[in-house]
């Protein structure tokens, strides 16, 4: 049986619009969405924003064991966002489609697997008589995908369910969005503001009437020392907040110093199963993340999953099938917020699916901590990958451990993103320290 | 105990920008905000656009029952908009929301009723102290009134919960809208286009090819004979069909001659209760409802109910509580086909809550049609009352037949809103003969 691997990385339910998505994060976007590749078994056919690197390919099918010539690759010509991710207007390509048309030919395709299952990827599916194949497709045609993804629909649902989101709300006006700013400041918090459709924190901004604040998960902080400060911030800033088209806005209490976990599920037609959790790295801002989590106890890991999964049985009975990590921070009173749901193969997906999901036996999967960061310069992926099997720092199957080479972003700007495995958080740093060691040099 | 009543008839959830709405059209709204009487139960507390009519007054409690002297009245000044309809602005003024506590002193508030349970609602419930009483507080507070109003995210509630809804899309981009109408019409389909945020098919427009169609639920039909012409259609409207501000695009295959049915449910934590359901009059445009429904048969109008109660219940999941129309068409070949959910107190539930639930006597509920129409010119509200009385056509308890008076629009252009309650269709048809005769002289 074939699945159809769609690498759909960033799409306009995700961030907005493209068209003001600089081309060096399009690239980047284009390099994530390689790690598809982790994904495939025997016979699959893959559509990406580009042909595989016979390295990283080489690299991927070596540990997942997985025969690289078995599998069929499909690139749709460039769109008008150009070649770097897979817009819709390349997924209807009809020279496109009928190349793909004639790599499916012979395969039984038995699901349809897309980064962001949305309605580009559920037409495809129809249009190529394989609709069946991909879960939660009446809902993902529909536009479904936007609303999931939507941080404004976020709130509303979370709340439906009774799941904890941080004090705030969803504002239309700049009137009200600076009243909401405004009583969350006069009580002594900070806020962060988030615009409906974004993605990585390029969305967020963090905003602080006198306290010093790290920004994490947005992109910077802005003071506004009394209300005349959050009236101009809001003018100043109503195009980005309204998303350039009369978005909602959402206005909600940031908690400094806390822990950004998530727990990450496939939602599948009569329930939810939990892939993993993990939890964000700080220096000082998001470079990574560790699974299992480290910070929170076992009553906080409960809360975490358990309250994720009331968020997924919501996506569930509106329709949604597929990935979905929910987001949430653990504050220094242990509490825990949810503030997004992401519907899509995530950047942690691969370590759920592929690397404990694949590479780990079955007596390790409950014994290891796997820290992954990006942005390790090399000087090429191939020397990279021989570097750490002659150092002897490679991930070793019988083992369990190692350093994986998640993505490779040599085209971006010649980084690899890593993963540490090791049967501890400590020793998982220890790793880590050893890579980098490998390569400071 | 008592309850408060929000008369916020025609909000932003329902119709957008209210900027753009005639005054003449906010006259009207207002008017029917004032059939928040019809839910008056002793002690209860009611804030209307302004201070309800003596003689409307007395003729809703007449019949209900209630002592008029013991309800009390608020009235916020005048917004943004005006004083016609009870905007956010209004129920957040200071003077008003002290005159609501002084209301409200003594009295024992156990339930917020909205006519839109909307987050300025939510908002006024928390300043009092009675969020707690306000069903779907959570959610409402989050802006999800607007996630269940959009015609857009209707259509991915609908299928995720596979609902039948006519074939169609979601659109984005003119191109996706221009592609989208096309393909219906080069199929030989009609096609209704529709703004995501509107009410009584003011943001509907029909499409048609060349076949002869009558505009049921839309305001005209557009005849666009080729796609250059769809081209221009999309181009030309475009402003108007986003809602001014990038709203996303219903584009969906128009059903001509087909009955236009709703199923009206309310909401609560544990499941939703059947209120009715009915069919819209058409003389040929939509001019009234008869409930219960005559053309579908038994099957029929179960299946109308049965898929209504799937919509109900993903809306409860996400946490919507209260009244939800659930509105349909039912086609000549005799299939049902969803178009969108009103989230709110409708142009139907006066009859169900009040006529059917407190007029009617039980042994008469199941054996009497219900017809309404709006536009009956009258020398006076008063005076019509008086007339029906001496014609011996008003309604009559002790018969559980004759002729109610919904709503006074004498405000607006001198006319009343009646209904014609009978043993059948055309007892009702009749009835409603001899009132028009009585006021044709």
């Amino acid at each position: 049986m074939t699945t159809l691997c769609i690498a759909n990385n960033r799409t306009e339910e995700m961030v907005g619009d493209l068209a003001g998505t600089p081309p060096a994060e399009l690239r980047f976007a284009g390099c994530g969405a390689q790690r598809m590749l982790w994904w495939a078994e025997d016979g699959d056919v893959l559509v990406l924003p580009w042909g595989p690197d016979p390295e990283y390919l080489a690299y991927v099918t070596g540990l997942t064991g997985v025969r690289a010539d078995s599998l069929a690759f499909v690139v749709p010509p460039p769109g008008a966002h150009g070649d770097q991710v897979l817009t819709a207007d390349r997924l209807a390509d009809p020279g496109f489609r009928a190349e793909l048309r004639r790599a499916l030919d012979g395969r039984a395709v038995d699901e349809v697997l897309a980064v962001s299952p949305n309605g580009a990827v559920a037409e495809l599916a129809d249009a190529l008589g394989i609709g069946h194949a991909m879960p939660g497709r009446p809902f993902a045609a529909q536009g479904g995908n936007a609303l999931v993804n939507s941080k404004a629909g976020f709130r509303a649902l979370a709340a439906g369910a009774g799941v904890p989101i941080p004090p705030g709300r969803v504002a239309g006006s700049p009137a009200e969005v600076e009243a909401a700013i405004e009583d969350l400041l006069a009580r002594g918090h900070s806020v962060m503001v988030k615009v409906e459709y974004q993605a990585g924190g390029l969305g967020n901004e963090i905003l602080a009437r006198d306290e010093k604040v790290e920004p994490v998960g947005a992109e910077r902080v802005v003071p506004l020392p009394d209300r005349a400060a959050v009236a101009a911030y809001v003018a100043e800033r109503w195009t980005w907040l309204t998303g350039g088209r009369g978005q909602r806005v959402v206005v909600e209490r940031y908690f400094a110093d806390s822990a950004p976990l998530y727990a990450e599920f496939v939602i599948g037609d009569t329930g939810a199963v939990l892939s993993g959790c993990g939890e964000m790295v700080m220096r000082p801002v998001v470079v990574g993340e560790i699974t299992p989590p480290v910070t929170p106890d076992a009553g906080a890991r409960d809360e975490l999953v358990r309250e994720a999964a009331r968020l997924c049985e919501a996506l569930r009975v509106i329709g949604y099938r597929g990935t979905v990590s929910a987001d949430a921070v653990l504050t220094p009173e242990g509490e825990i917020y949810f503030h997004e749901t992401n519907a899509r193969l995530t950047g942690s997906s691969h370590l759920h699916h592929a690397y404990a999901g694949r590479l780990l036996r079955p007596e390790h999967r409950g014994s290891r901590h796997l820290l992954e960061l990006a942005g390790l310069k090399v000087p090429s992926f191939a020397e990279a990958v021989a570097a750490i099997g002659a150092a002897g720092l490679a991930f070793d199957r019988e083992r369990g451990t190692g350093v994986l080479f998640s993505s490779d972003f040599g085209p971006a700007d010649g980084s690899v993103m890593y993963c540490a495995v090791a049967e501890g958080p400590e020793a998982a740093r220890a790793l880590e320290g050893a890579l980098l060691a490998l390569f400071a040099g």
